[in-house]
């Protein structure tokens, strides 16, 4: 049975996150019964990662294995005349058997967008996170680039997390400005829980004024009560996954 | 008593458009509600113009009479606290008694942005026009440019609309590519009834191939059944309009 691979988004404002859940509407479930309409089978997705509640994507990557007669190039489309129009699948390939959506990933990027306006812009007030005191978007860049690199990031991970290590590399973390957005950018080859929004909080508080901007010692401390605090979810936005097998 | 002038936005797609209906929510109705909340007041307001069910607005312009208390600079942050999410006020300045909204506008910019990716990009569905095939930017460039100017737009007007005049000065037609995405900016002294959606829709018919890009032609003919179709009116953004008077 071909291993089929599925780059796609969604919006997650209406779900309670990624991953199947008992009473509550997710993105999987919605998935896996597309893929039952339209190729006839029960399936169980394998996903890059879940993403939680209110947190979008326009990168996803998931892998299931399926009978179809439908040509590949053809699944995006057949696939999208059943989902809810807040979920888009955008490509379809056949990997190889041993091709893993979770295990195989090296790579992810997410974005985290701030609105920075006096009052929110009202098209984009699902997705961007209205932050309504300016922000010195330069110490937030000095900031940025403190963090990146290759680190023991425990102080950036929800606390109470169980991994088997706590180290990243965070080998890009961009803040750019496109007024009034102000958009971080961070590509690692993994992410610890709630990370990303950890780290905007951070960034956030060094935006204000409120904490220096070299953010050495708040990774040396490896104690989560000395990094910032986790931002909302409507703001982060997983961009890509990046693999090396296929 | 006071004439206040307030800029606005709203996403449309929660509402059966601008003006006050019977039996539908409009956008009028959500800010008199709001001001009558906040003034202790009933008020009748008046806008530049009203917008279609899904037309979206970032620039809008009203002026309503009220007796209020609360200084001009803290009235967005007041009527912001008790609107829905999806109406927003920018700003707000007291005028001359003899400022009118619609009578005084002097120019309006609207957006109408069309995404143009194989699969609709799940963020902005609400907000952009999706069209699958593949268009010819170059070309809608080329057609914007004979639209351009001082001309009688009858045929670029919805058919049966009762206007003094259908003489309007289309001082800017630009298309934009940022790809997936085309823009197309429309500025005016005025609009006719769907003009804007009806120049969208040519535009496209000419980026697609089927119509010659010089529509010169078109706009001689005075005809609506010469121009293309009325594309759909979640595309459409209201930008801005302008004012001499204060």
């Amino acid at each position: 049975m071909p291993n089929i691979k599925l780059t796609l988004g969604y919006d997650g404002t209406g779900y309670h996150g990624f991953q199947l859940q008992k009473n509550a509407v997710t993105v999987q479930q919605k998935l896996e019964e597309a893929i039952e309409k339209v190729m006839g089978q029960k399936v169980r997705i394998t996903a890059s990662g879940r993403t939680d509640t209110g947190v979008h994507a326009t990168g996803q990557v998931i892998n299931f294995f399926a009978q179809t007669g439908i040509p590949p190039q053809r699944i995006p489309h057949a696939l999208n005349a059943v989902l809810p129009r807040d979920i888009v699948i955008y490509a379809a390939e056949i990997v190889s058997d041993s091709f893993h959506a979770r295990f195989d990933a090296v790579g992810k990027t997410y974005t985290y967008t701030i609105d920075n306006g006096a009052h929110p812009q009202v098209l984009s007030r699902h997705h961007a996170y209205h932050v309504r005191f300016p922000l010195d978007a330069n110490l937030m860049k000095q900031a940025a680039a403190t963090l990146q690199g290759k680190h023991d990031f425990t102080s950036f991970m929800a606390s109470g997390s169980s991994v088997k290590t706590t180290v990243r590399n965070l080998y890009r973390l961009d803040v750019e400005i496109n007024w009034p957005y102000i958009t971080i950018t961070a590509a690692a080859d993994g992410f610890l829980y709630n990370m990303v929004r950890i780290i905007a909080g951070t960034l956030i508080e060094v935006g204000r004024g409120k904490r220096d901007h070299n953010l050495g010692p708040v990774i040396d401390a490896k104690n989560r009560h000395r990094a910032g605090w986790t931002v909302p979810a409507h703001g982060l936005v997983l961009r890509e996954v990046e693999y090396n097998k296929k």
